[in-house]
């Protein structure tokens, strides 16, 4: 397994793959692996001849009063797991070399941008679609894997590659969740074991939209104000957002017809968590 | 030569050059070419396998009161220009194939994009840096042509490229001209007769410039006013901006010492136009 620290290192290993003929699989992550992010490893694997993990916390995603600093790290065993799941390079560029002086350029997904996430994280999904443009045109994968947990990140860049002409597959993959229901996420950490107990009500209250609207409820009011009831019962909680919208515009929905997002953030402790799910009646 | 109309088309007729390890310059136009596109093709021509020319009139790099309906158009012309400068493929999508229902994604160099025409012209250079980005995804050209008239233009390519780590070498050629030194532009054609005379004051000013700086002048504002004063000598003049600026970052400089730009910007009757020179002590 490879380990690339530079922008044009890594873009001369992709480069001798494609000239053998390999189909090149990113995966993009910060790090601080999880059984989330091996499944979206395994995908990849599965999917193209060659697999690279980028492993980068950039910063221009973080909020000024948001987690950049503390945001877990540990290289070691990332790389450890990264050699277990078949991973042939690993893209460990520093802040630097992502954004060396001068640096000016920033992509904005403008509509998708404005709900749920970036109402409360203003200019996480620039920052976002920004770096993971320049992920691509560095590593130029056949396909890149993204966790439908980040289904509204999943949405920005499907969007930026399909209006930006991006030839490269975007592929998403289910959820992956602690025996509980817990989504696998880096933030999990941050949680003591009493807030760990309280994080199950994102997973408890998507449920509880799900048994609501296949009882035929169908007003999204009456789900999210139980659904903020489920939530606030535990303890720890704050809600940042609860949502019930259009799968592809993200726009809240005023009855519930056909398919829908129902999608949460809560800040449990330190924790910011979010989840979703999409649902029928 | 080709001539091509779809997105995929043009993509596929790139890759099956790029199978048969041909290079292949992109020279990005809105059209109604003229000596300083032809000189662009020639530039294009001479450093690569296989050239292709785009023509799009792109709506938004174009203001709401700007001149995006009326700008000229000339296909049939074009084409057989084309075909004598020994371009290989044409690629002119209509709006709805660059712009699809539901596109909504930008692309922002800025501090660049704040100076100079930026400022006159709010959402330009998103709308330049955006369009560029999409053909340079499509095509994959290996260098792309553009030219220095467009000065501010160039800058925004080449930052958005270096900083989105395109992997794309731009060159800039210098600007061609009439005998009496007026640019050459699409928006010459808007000049009557006495608006045409009127319009070399442009040019004029710029070898004013150059001769206070050759004689020593260091003071910005000195050499300012004497070019505003010759250009409203000339009739049907409206000045935009006249500006001395570092060429790297285009702010405005308060003494010359080492390189500036001068930079114009000028509307003589309808057409607005544009001149620059990279000056010296």
């Amino acid at each position: 397994m490879e380990l690339i620290e530079t922008v044009d290192d890594m873009r001369r290993w992709c480069e001798g793959q494609r000239a053998f003929g390999k189909t090149i699989a990113l995966v993009p992550t910060m790090g601080f692996l999880h059984k989330g992010h091996l499944e979206l490893l395994r995908v990849g694997r599965y999917l193209s001849d060659v697999l690279t993990l980028s492993i980068f916390v950039n910063p221009t995603q973080f909020g000024p009063s948001e987690d950049c600093e503390a945001y877990p790290r540990d290289l070691e065993g990332d790389l450890s797991k990264a050699r277990h799941a078949g991973v042939d390079s690993v893209f460990v560029p520093t802040v630097k070399e992502m954004y060396p002086s001068g640096y000016q350029t920033t992509i904005n997904v403008e509509k998708l941008a404005g709900h749920l996430c970036g109402t409360s994280r203003p200019g996480h999904f620039e920052g976002v679609a920004t770096v993971v443009a320049k992920l691509f045109n560095i590593v130029r994968p056949h396909l890149a894997v993204f966790g439908k947990k980040d289904y509204q990140q999943l949405k920005v860049v499907r969007r930026m590659v399909e209006d930006l002409n991006m030839d490269i597959q975007i592929v998403g993959v289910p959820t992956v969740r602690e025996p509980d229901g817990l989504a696998m996420s880096s933030r999990n950490r941050y949680l003591g074991p009493e807030e760990r107990k309280s994080a199950t009500c994102l997973k408890k209250s998507l449920d509880l939209a799900d048994e609501m609207i296949s009882r035929g409820e169908t007003d999204p009011q009456k789900i999210k104000r139980a659904m903020k009831e489920l939530i606030l019962a535990h303890s720890f909680t704050q809600i940042d957002y609860v949502s019930i919208c259009d799968p592809a515009t993200l726009e809240d929905v005023d009855v519930i017809q056909g398919k829908v997002l129902v999608a949460v953030a809560v800040k449990v402790g330190r924790a910011r968590l979010i989840d979703n799910s999409l649902l029928e009646p």
